[in-house]
This record gives C-alpha cells, structure tokens and sequence, in this order.
C-alpha cells in the first residue's frame, strides 16, 4: 500500500465501525471516559488537519474555525477545549456535518499526499494513523459501553461475537531466569514516544501463566467471597468496591442464579471458557492475591511473551505507567501526546480484540487509571 | 373540534415544534433540569398508554414493556423510572422508534375515542392534553437550551423570533384596595388540582406595574453594580451568584462591550425595550430590592391581572408554591401531579410565549425552584 | 432587674450551658449547621462590640481586631467571613481565650450601660439580648448534636431530663371559624422585625390539635413503614430519605429490637408518652399524610394557640417563611438579620425546652430548612 | 537502652511534641488527611495495647473495649472503624482521657516487658516504635498544618525554628556510573517490609545534584510563570494548580510583593537559601520539566545517597510505590501495614526534620499521593 491508500485504508475502518449504529448513537456520554462515537471521527479528522494540512499544506482553507473549540482533546497549546465532561452536551456539530468535514479533509490529504512531502511531515502522517488507531480502538469500546448500559441492550451486530479462539483451560506457567534483559522498542518503524529508549534492565528469576484468567476462574472468585474480603484489596480499591457496590465484571447481571454478560451481539450467558474481561487493575490485583499470587510487571511480560500467545485482552501489568530512561517529549503540542499522563495509571500490554490490526506489537505500553474497566482488560498470573 | 380533533391536534403541536431539530438534538440532556426532546415526545405518549389505554382500552397492547422503564417520570406507583439525570445518555429508543410508538398510540387512542367514553376516561383525558401541552413550553425552552449552549449557536428557526409586542416604557403602578378576595379557579372547565379550592383571601392595599421590568432596566441594575452586592440578595441567592459565577440573565454574552443575547433565531443584541427574560427569582428578588420595591404575592397578581396585560413572561411572584386550603390529591399515580412538589419552590404567574394557546389562566399556578432561569421568566414589581 | 442586671444575667446564662463540658466539647463542628460551642460564646460577645461598644462607646478600644474576621457570622457589611463550614477548624483562640474576651467585653457594657444612653442603642441592646438568647437555644441543641454523635454517647448533665410534663393522651381536635383575624406581633415590646406588620389575614374553618403527636403515635408511623411509602412525602422528602437512609427521628437507636434514643441525659429508652422530637419537616408532612391530615399554617397556630397549651417543642408549620406585608429591613449590618433567609425554609412556632425562659412569644417566627432535625421540633397535626 | 527504656523514651516523645499545644489544638482535623493530635495520642497507644497486650500479656484488662472503635485506623480486620475524615468531629476521649489510658497502658507495658519476651512479640513491639516514629513526625506535621491554617497564625514553639544548617549555593552533579546495583535493606536490624526483599536492578548512567532546590531557585520558577504555563505539568497537576489554585508552595502568603511563610515560629520572610518545603510531587515534577531536568528514581537516590548529605526534606521521586521482587505481607492485621497503599503513590527517600532521631535509613520508603504537600517535602534534579 502507498501513503494515499494506506490513509484512506485507516480513515474508512473508523467509518465501517460505525456503520451499525443510528444517528442518536453517535451524540451520548454516559461516562467522562467515554467519548461520543461523533467526537472520535471529528477529533481524528481535526489531528489531520491541524498538524499537517494548517502547517505544510501550502493554501489549505480551515473548514470550520469553530470546530478546533469541539475537537481539541488535550492539546492545549492549540486553544480552548470543550471541558471533556461536555462532549455529550453538544447535538451541533451534527453527524452528517462531521461526515462532510471527514471527506473535506479526506480530499485535501489525498491532494497533499500526493506531492512530495517532507520527513517531518511523513512523520507527523505516521503519528496520524496511529492516532486514529488508537481511537478506533475506543470507538468500538465507547460504543458498547453507550449500548450495554442502555436498558434495552441492544446489538451492535449479530456478527461480532466476542467469543476467542484462546483456549484457557491448558494454563501452565513458564519460568523466566534471572539476568539483565532489553526492554523498549528496537527498529525503525513507528513506536510512541513512550517505548524508548531501549534500555537494559535486571529481572530476577519469575514464573508467569501461559493462559489467561478465564471466566470459570473468575466465578470461583466471586463465589468465594472475593468481593468482600478486604484482605485481597488495595485500600484504594476496597474502597472503589464499596462506594461503587462493586460485585462482578462490567456488564456482568445475575438473573435466576445465572451469570449473564452483554456483548457486542447482545445479551449472553458468560462462557466459562473465555478469558475474564471488563475487570479493573484492583480487580486484577484482588484476584491475583486471592490465588497467592501477583501479577507481572511490565518488563516481565515484555521479556515472557515471545513464549506465550497474546492480544485478545489487553493484560493488567503491576507497572506504573513511568518515563523509560532518557525519554523526552518532542516539542509543541504533539509533546504533550503521552508525557501528561506518566502519574497515578497502571501499564497494560498485550492487545484486544478492539485493537485494530498491526497496531501492537510487544513493546507496546498501553495506560489506563486503576478503576477502569470498560476496556477489554484481562487478568495473567505470574509468581 | 371533537375530542379525536383535540386530541390530534395537540399532539401534532409537539411534533410541529421538533420539525426544525436534526436528530442529533433530540437526544442530549445538557443538565438535569432540561430533558431530550425524544424523552418529551416518548413520556406525553407513554401517558396516554398508561394512564388510558392499559386500563380502559379492551385488547389494548403494550407498545414495549421496557418503554416504562424508560419514559416514566416521577410515577414512582407505575414502577422503577430511569433516573432522571440519565435520560442524555439514552440513544435508544431511537427517534423514529419514537416516532412509531407515538403513531401506535395515536390510532390506538383514535380507535378509542370514537367508542363512548366514561366520564372518568374523560378527565383524564383532559388531564393528558393538559400535560402534553405543559410538555410542549419545557420542550421549547428545552430546545433552546441545548441550541444555545453550543459553542456553535445553531439556529433553531428563522421564523420564530422571540421580540414581543408588549411595550414596556409606559410603566404605571396601578392601585388595588384592601379587603377581602376570592383566589383559586371557579368554572366547570379544565383546571390543575394546584388551582382548588377557591378560598378568600384577604390582601392588604398594593400598587403593582402595569408592565414588566425591560432589559434596559436590567442593564442599569447591571451597571450599577446589582451582581455585587450582597444587599440586595438572599443569603442563598449570593451563594447561587458567587458559585455559578453569575452576572448577567441566561443566555447573555458580553462582546466588545455589547450585550448579546441567543435566541431562537441566533445570536441577537439584546433589544433594551424588550421585557427581561431568563432570570432566577433569586435576581429577580434582587432587581426589586435594588428598586426599594418588591415583587407580588401570587394573590396580588391573581386580583391585579384583571388590569394588566400578561402572558408573554412567566412572572415570578413572592410566594411559596403551597397548597391551598381543602387541597386534596387524587388517589393513586395521578395523584403524584402537583402536591408532591409543594416544598421549596416559587409560584409564577401568567404564562410565556412558549406556553400553548389557551394552556395557562389566570389562576394557573407555575413553579420552579428558585435558581432556574431556562424558562422565559420575567419581572414585574409591586410595592 | 435594671439593664446592667438584665445584661449579665443573660451573659452568664450562655455560660451556664457550658459549664458541663470539657474543653473539647467546645471546639469540634460535626455537620455545617452546627457551630462550636466556643464559637457562639465568641460571636455573641463580638455582636455587642461591634454594633454597640465599636460605634457607641467613647474611647472603646477593640480587644483583637482578628476577632472579627473569626466571630463574625453572615453580617457581611462588616468584613470579610470565616466560612461557616471551617469554624470547626480553627483551635484559636482557645476557650480561655474567648472567656478573657467576654470578660473583656462585659467590663466595657458595664461600664457603658451605667452611663446614659440613647434609644438606638437601646434598642440594639434589647436586639443583643435576644441575639443571645438565639444563641442560647442553638449553643445547647449543638451540644446535643456534639455529644449525641460521639459514639461514646457522653452524657451533658444527669440533671437535665428531656422528659416533658405535657400528657399527650388526650388529644382533641379544637374548631376554629372562618373569618378575618389579626396576624403579627402587637405591643411596645421587643420582636423581630419579622413578626412585623401586623395584619389581617382570612382564615377558613379549621381544627386542630391540642397536643402533639407522641413517640407512640410516631413508633406506628415507623412500624406501618412510613418510610417506605413515597406517596406520604414530598418529592423531596423522598430523596432525602433514601439518600441519608432515614429510618427514624434524630438520636433514635434501634438495639434488639427496642428503641433508644439519646438525651441530655444519656441513651434512653424511647418514651411513648412523650412527643417525637428531632423530627424534619419531611417527616412532619409525611407522618400527617399518613394520617389523612395536614399541618396548620402559621396562621392558624398563631390564633389557635390561645387555646391549647405550648412551648415544648417547636412545631413545623406549613408555611413557607415569607415577608409580611410591608415588611421592611433595618439598614446597615442588623438588617441582614431576618430578611435574607427568607426563601426555602418552613416556619416553626411555640418554642422548646431550649428556648430561655420569656425568649418565645405567639407571633415568634422561627425557621429551618425542612430537612433539618436537630432542634427539638414535633409536630401538631390540623384538618 | 534497654527495652522499657527504649518504650519509655518513644512514648515521652510523642508527649513532649504536644507540650506547647493548648487543648483546643489536639481536637481539630482540619482536612482528612490531617489527624487530630489526640487521635495520634490514642492510636499510637492503641496499637500496643491491640497487638501486644491483648493477645500476650496474661490478665491484661482491655482499658475502654469503646476505643477500638474510635482508635483503629486502617486496620480493618480488628473491627470497625471511625472514617478517617470524622477523626475531627469526636470531642471525646478528652485529652486528659487519652494521657491516662496512655498512662494505662503504659504501666502495663512497662510490667510486661520486665517479663521475658517471646521472639514473635519482640518484632511486634520493635514494629510499635517504629510506628509510634512515624506517627510524631505527623504530629509534627498536622500540628504544623492546625495551627498554620488559622488565621491567627499561633506559634507553635520560638525555640522551634526550621532553619537548616545545609548550604545550597554549591550545588554541583554527581556522576553515577551504569551497572548492577543492590537495592533494599540488608542487615539484621528493623526495616519494613516494603524495604524487602533485597534485590537487583540495573541503572544507566546518571547525574544527581547534591544539594536539594533553594527557596531562591523555587521564586525565580514562580516568577517565570511556571504555575501558569501547562506544559510542565502532568494533565493531573495541571487540574490540581487550576482547581484549587495553587499558585506558591504550602504556607507562603505574598505581603506587599514579599513571601512570607509560616513556620513552627510563626509567620517569617522566606529565606532564599532554604531549600523550598511543603510542595507536591507535581510541584517537584513541574520545577524539574522547566529546568530541563527530571526527579531521580528511588534507585538512583539509594545508590547515590552516600556521595551526599541528607535528612532534612523528605525527596520526591519519580517512582510509584510499588512492591519489591518477593515482597509478601505478614499474615493479619499487622499485614495490612504497607502493601495495601501500593497504588496511585509516590515514593519519597531521605527523612525530615520532624523525622525522629535514628527513624529513617538509605532503604526507607515514604510514600504519599502526589498532591500533597503538608509533609517537609523538598526537590532534588537528576538528569
């Protein structure tokens, strides 16, 4: 694939997610942390045409002014942003408009792309898609988040089952020596600024399970107290459990006895094959101590997980989210891409079925507060 | 018109006043006093289902159980109600689903109708054209509020500009006499429980204006200083003022100096000969205090409006919202209209030009807690 | 007794009331609406220096010109406040500290009271006196709340029982007839500025009781579960009982199935002789819904209770607190007195055992937000 | 020493610490996570007598089984507890309650340590002073924060003073080599657990100043716009200056354009060669983005710790608290010391001057969420 089709390949993924949803779909909010699906298409499509159409596009015209107000999410540097929590307020700009904005500056990248463009703006495209892939992937978790807490549950589509080819019930842990390892990425493709530099680090001798904590796993958990026994809990989380009534998964319901769970094709029994998901770090944390045991960090998987198959969920690591030796934020706005938000989150690795192809990859660091759970998060032991 | 007609005819008012919105503006609930438009057209429908076809209509069928669950109210007999801060986040049901469930209703309730109806179906039919009308100002100003307080100040329609007729530069105080006067409604027509009984009141002697305060006058108690000081204010109105930050009515921005205001054809300057609109009672406590002057008692207003011209701006009075003497509720969730908000709020008077033709009386008592200002509120003083 | 006698004796009655406590008693402020006893020894000292020793007497030299910014309440003319909900912060000035003040101050009114004075001051005197007096009533309903939420349940004097000589057993309704009766205070002595002007009110037939409803009366309210039928309550009287898990009055423990409820005296058990106290308006409304009866209006109470005994408790009424006609505040800082709180709150009338002796009257207006429950209210029903 | 000499010294110091205080001081919690002095008294006190006496010493006689209730803090699993913000609200225990069960358990500790120990209830009472240390450096430190946030600005001691003797004008960069280091405590003496167990890391080359960042330094930070500008702030600090609009580090107050800071001896000039104190880890990370710098890890500090002096800031590090390689937690409740808090943290390394003598170490681990600031906090750069 050229740049022009490799562009127009990544901006169409982001529409085909949304071709089942209805209009009204597009505009809610029902959390802060999760955004309108309208958002994420006219957000992606403003990271285009700010740090690459308005910079190096010689007579490129703005399409909106205004619409810098309604899409800026964190870039400060670029101007006042609409308050995050008020993204679900706004009807206007309305989703046929965001459309026509996507195709406006569809149009003025194919254009520009096809010119000879300049490594820094090659590198900013890079940056592009991979942002819009990092959307793609909360566009779909956003969106089951606004349908599985609808009261009607209804279906994002009848062909999207969760169901995962991993088998779980092999679970055997594999031993890792002690010694000095290499960690961060290592070539010359794209990486986030967060995964360098590559640095060594000394691991002691761990062992870590090929598999992941399934929902059989996770039921004996809960059937065994799990949920109100502080012991298991960081102070924190004890707290997060009972201020929250916390008692199962996200989209876990217990009807006549038996565990329910809502999904992309609607309302499930949960299959006690699959990998648990929808679960906190504390949760993680919590079950791990109920096991007597712990989880890895983010090193550790890192180094163990050229052994064992990933990318279904994406994994809770005991890691805090912290700058790599030497790490330093580029300049202007597209610094403030990860730096920001290196205090108080968790490091998740691996991927999820919500991560778009080829996004990963095994020194990817993915970052998310400790309560959060509307990701497909999953739970590996290690010890 | 014969009740079929009537009952048309309302309904078809509700529809006629979404007609300018695009989907997307049906669904948002910018704060929790404002509902989304599809809530309003779902909850006047699930009224008439609920309250007369379930229980009179032989053979009726439920459109969709879930649909209590989603556009109850406060009916807390009928069953669990969505809380009412969630009803932004709902896209579903989606606006033509709406649309088809108020059809549904509509020829159900037509089919009804033209059988013979017990006097008992009769008044509460009454009573759901009387809700679905007072549905019909909150839808309004409901609307107004989610268009302009987007960044993007859409017009809600060209043709609907908000400029009254009523001139307000010949201010008078007009004179009423002590003695004894009856208040409350007195006819065989349609009236709310909140209306009855008719009771005597005695009042003392009062003047009262003529007309309402302008937004030229408003300007002045601005300008000289009306935002800040605490004198003129309630101690919970300068709590409201300092926490909110307050320091003009609704709707109003300051550029260059200037005073604009939106309205439902756009962003307009504010038109100094107009009635002031958009104030809390908390300002317009404030504004006659600052006047050394007062506002009227419910009473006052209800024996002087013989005298005055009115219905343009719900006019805050000083009274409490109580009941009156021999008040009784009716059994049962109809029973839940009026009585159970007589505490912490201010009765208005008169009615607005979001008010429903033939809607509102003289003996119509509106209430709002004392900090709300979405409505077209208005001034007028006495002393 | 001469003013110089009156003076004191009040002053030494604020003090009387704390002489059961420990130091620490005086310092701590649970909730918002209850302030440190220390405080009201303080504020009530600074009223006399500032509104009558500052402006009034020759050469006064102010004891600590910080005071005001820590002892002022809501007068804010005067300066800048200590807002309310930090009074429990602040360990100085210690309880030593405010003694030496009072000392300091009652000196200087000594002094000053011995010479000539004018009638203004005269009449800021006999405010002061009942300004204290005010405080009185609160300074040992604040104790109890103090106290009563320790869960040590410390007792404030064994030789102050709450038990009541009124027999609530032989409960009557009395009849009063329609007509235009007279409303407000009547004299050449001191009331607040609210009880003014008198004026004709016209009431309709009505009855009331003679006695208040009794722990027994209230105990089957609890056990018909009138907390769990929203039909009896307001709209927000439901919210607040299912937000704070109302299930009984204030200070009522259930323990083996048995209610206790703490008194001056110590945890007790309940009396169903006496009158249920410590109850919110909610919980009046609701108990009279219950009932199929009503409150009485302020009205009523005020010409009913010629005939009825009063003064143990104070009783919610149905009204809202409201201005009389051509009620008008003082100006400067006493008229911040009354006038602002005159939206929101319900009135109550009678007294309590709190109350010092000849403070109350029957045109008295007291007021509280209708969710507050720690003075000694009850509840008197009418039809 | 031996060890009733050693008990007896640690328990006179947390008495003599509260020598100046009037009793007012030791009853007020000013915000949650400052503790009310008494409570420091009581729960320190309370720890012997739960982990110790109860369960070792024959015959002992609990002193009031109430004050597990009032005295636990976090230590679930013994029963429940008074939630840490309502510490302020108890005006019981007196002081003079609390010296005596002090005084109680004194002399019951005093008899049975005169007994042989067992080896197990040797580590528990060793784990007591440790504890008891920690808790007078936060006496220390609340009492700083009670008396510094009233208004009146009482001195706490004027032979108090927190000059420090450490010059900071020769601040020069150690080099510190890469390799493998150790890290944690090795040795037979106490450390906590959470300095366990020894281990490997690998660190890269670094430079670490050897001096902490002047009071002189932190101006010219402020007066080059540094709590204004966003980008050297995390997205969570960021929030944290707007929100509570932190504009100057914990107790400065700008007079007539000086800063003037409160210390143990009242309101003072800040000294320009102090190192600066009393501000948060964003504040540290903040200063550090704006030098071009960063905060050193807690490895890099440990490792080069020796080549400097320290003990008088508590040190900000860019590590988040986080268990070592083997880290597990003592069955119980004494289990529930450390590993519970090990998420959302920082790590600080160094002590303070209210650290008491011979408490901290090279290894210790301080740890507190990273907006806080009432702790002797200080900044030292790596790069």
């Amino acid at each position: 694939m050229n740049l022009v089709e490799k562009y127009l390949s990544i901006r169409k993924h982001s529409e085909q997610l949304c071709e089942p949803l209805q209009t009204e779909d597009y505009v809610v909010q029902p959390v802060a942390d999760v955004s309108p699906p309208k958002w994420h298409l006219g957000h992606t499509t403003w990271f285009f045409e700010t740090f690459i159409l308005k910079p190096f596009s010689r007579n490129y015209q703005v399409y909106n002014e205004d619409y810098n107000f309604v899409f800026n999410s964190y870039y400060e540097t670029v101007g006042n942003r609409v308050i995050r929590t008020d993204r679900g307020n706004l009807s206007r700009p309305s989703v046929n408009e965001i459309y026509q904005y996507r195709n406006y500056v569809d149009e003025a990248m194919v254009k520009f792309l096809s010119t000879e463009i300049e490594n820094e703006v090659y590198e900013l495209l890079i940056l592009g898609f991979n942002h819009e892939q990092q959307h793609q992937e909360l566009l779909l978790t956003d969106i089951k988040f606004i349908l599985g807490n609808n009261p009607l549950f209804p279906i994002y589509s009848e062909h999207k089952s969760e169901i995962l080819n991993s088998s779980t019930n092999t679970a055997e842990f594999l031993n890792i020596e002690a010694g000095i390892y290499e960690i961060g990425f290592d070539g010359s493709d794209f990486c986030f600024d967060n995964e360098l530099n590559r640095h060594k680090v000394y691991l002691n001798e761990f062992s870590i399970s090929n598999s992941l904590v399934s929902n059989r796993d996770f039921i004996e958990f809960i059937d065994n107290g799990g949920y109100s026994n502080f012991n298991f809990w960081h102070a924190e989380g004890w707290d997060w459990v009972k201020t929250n009534h916390i008692e199962a998964p996200m989209y876990w319901h217990q009807v006549d006895g038996k565990w329910l769970n809502y999904t992309l094709d609607g309302l499930k029994p949960v299959n006690p094959e699959q990998p648990v998901t929808h679960v906190s770090y504390y949760e993680a944390y919590a079950y791990a101590s109920w096991k007597g045991m712990r989880l890895p960090t983010e090193f550790e998987w890192e180094i163990a997980a050229k052994h064992f198959s990933w990318g279904e969920r994406w994994e809770w690591t005991e890691s805090a989210y912290l700058p790599y030796p030497g790490f330093s934020k580029a300049p202007g706005a597209i610094g403030e891409y990860n730096g920001k938000f290196m205090v108080n989150q968790k490091v998740l690795r691996g991927a999820s079925i919500a991560t778009p192809d080829a996004h990963s990859r095994i020194t990817y660091r993915n970052f998310f507060h400790p309560h959060l759970r509307w990701q497909y998060t999953g739970i590996r032991l290690a010890k």
